[in-house]
């Protein structure tokens, strides 16, 4: 019998006393100059040359950031961009980040029907056990338009191993309300997919949190405050904090009195800190990496300040 | 300037008079006995092993229907369980299928905000010139709940490439409904992500036809016949023929009155025909190619008898 995802999760939040969540996002213009200098006269074919850039870059970044943070959330379209190299690099950040103790969340945005979705479970949802799949993801991010009957096979896989999802119910970009906010019967999209993803969070729950999550946009504060009230048992994932404008105030809401039930995730702000406004006065372009760890450190401080994870310090 | 995806595919559609699309949806212990008696006995790791069955069986599987259709659909989930050694086996057969002169629509249902849909375009879309991507297709299918604004990139990486894509409309999937179905001022979900469609490929259209498509399935005939007049400019892509249980009357809405505007897709009832009831008597197991291409003449004889595609031949 694996371990519950969520208790998995949780733990690992109490050791490092936060929910912050660091996406690991490389575009190659913005990688720190050595590695794009590095990657340009490898002799390499370009993407093979990027894709072992985006490996460095990420597993020197969990170096720096292992320490501190309970979860690193790899997006797979980035990786994706260098083709099967790219995927390569994927892997081994996912697996680098397992072996440094970190939950790894695969941000794929996967969803098929039948025997298909089940195949995309096995290939990412490795849970407890990072070697059983050859990506080895603790869990995924997944799109629930295809219906209600096509998260089941990602439900089976993530009890089986320990794994978990996060089915996306409020996405946190400019036009998300397009299709979610579509009212039926006075109850909106997304509020209904919230209430399927809430029955299956319950149904697989332990400790009172279940292994299915929900993806909710910190740039939209209102309903993040609803949807935690109408998921008790739903673990949620917070993207939009930081660089897409969300802040911890915003992301309060997101919690139990006690700071469990979410994951805040920043990813721009933290891999390009070393180039941001913020940041870029304070390091020198070589030193990205004490760039991402005090851009790191102040996010778990901003947190734990305006939010209930204050209460995990 | 690239050629225009829906004439390139409506000109495929005309040279081998037929819409037949299919599915390359490889799954290890469905394959030939050969292929897995092979792979067993590689030495290899079992992932790296399979990839090359998969690969093999791919190819060998495009050698058999490139005279005959003009298109293929890699389905990637398929190749994904098997990790990076997987999706290289991918770029491989869709790389393969392009040199055979088929067009190549990559299933992927992928869909993502922003820039990172942008990655997802870049990667999978080589439009016109296959080696221009690390992956080479022509198309990619693409998920729409995140909200239009997040189906943008796809668009202008289409008209840039001479690419296409097809938007999830109405799935084949007996719970398709539960988000689908939901009205809301009269309008279901998947008529207004329809009408949203449409207004898309209306405005890339040329010749009448879009570069934005629209998978429909085919288990859900009153549908299609209504949403094939709602998108007149949207050309279709119809699954669940076959295995899934739709017919080729079930499918005959799709087109418009010269047998064009859709392909109709066919995966295990051509990919493992010769382990099917319908054909295992009358092929011996290692005869599986000759058992694929009567199967795709079947499928090609039965959409020209009971659809408009008939007007093709």
């Amino acid at each position: 019998m694996s371990k519950h995802f969520t208790t998995r999760l949780h733990t690992a939040i109490a050791d490092k006393k936060t929910p912050a969540l660091v996406g690991i996002d490389p575009r190659f213009h913005f990688l720190p100059d050595e590695l794009q200098e590095k990657a340009q006269s490898s002799g390499e074919d370009a993407w093979t040359a990027k894709a072992r850039a985006f490996a460095e870059f990420g597993c020197r970044l969990i170096d720096v950031v292992a320490p501190l943070i309970p979860a690193v959330k790899p997006q797979a379209a980035f990786f994706e961009e260098l083709g099967p190299a790219g995927t390569t690099a994927l892997a081994e950040v996912i697996q680098y980040a397992r072996k440094a103790g970190l939950i790894v969340i695969c941000d794929g945005k996967r969803g098929d029907i039948g025997s298909t979705a089940e195949a995309y479970a096995r290939a990412y949802l490795a849970g407890e056990e990072a070697s059983s799949t050859p990506w080895g993801a603790d869990c995924l991010t997944v799109n629930p338009y295809l219906g209600a009957d096509t998260l089941e096979p990602f439900v089976k896989v993530c009890l089986e191993r320990g794994a978990g999802v996060y089915v996306l119910v409020r996405t946190s970009n400019p036009g998300s309300g397009e299709f979610q906010d579509r009212e039926s019967n006075h109850q909106k999209l997304f509020e209904y997919v919230a209430q399927v993803v809430e029955e299956l969070a319950l149904k697989t729950s332990e400790n009172g949190w279940g292994v299915v999550g929900a993806v909710v946009g910190a740039t939209y504060p209102e309903e993040l405050e609803q949807l935690r009230t109408a998921m008790p048992h739903t673990p949620l994932l917070v993207p939009g904090y930081g660089s897409q404008g969300g802040t911890a105030a915003d992301v309060a809401a997101a919690f139990d009195s006690e700071g469990f039930g979410a994951v805040v995730n920043s990813s721009r702000g933290i891999n390009f800190a070393f180039r941001s406004d913020k940041y870029k006065d304070q390091f020198a372009p070589h030193e990205w990496e004490q760039a991402i760890e005090r851009a790191t450190h102040d996010m778990i401080a901003d947190l734990a300040e305006h939010t209930p994870a204050g209460k995990l310090q």
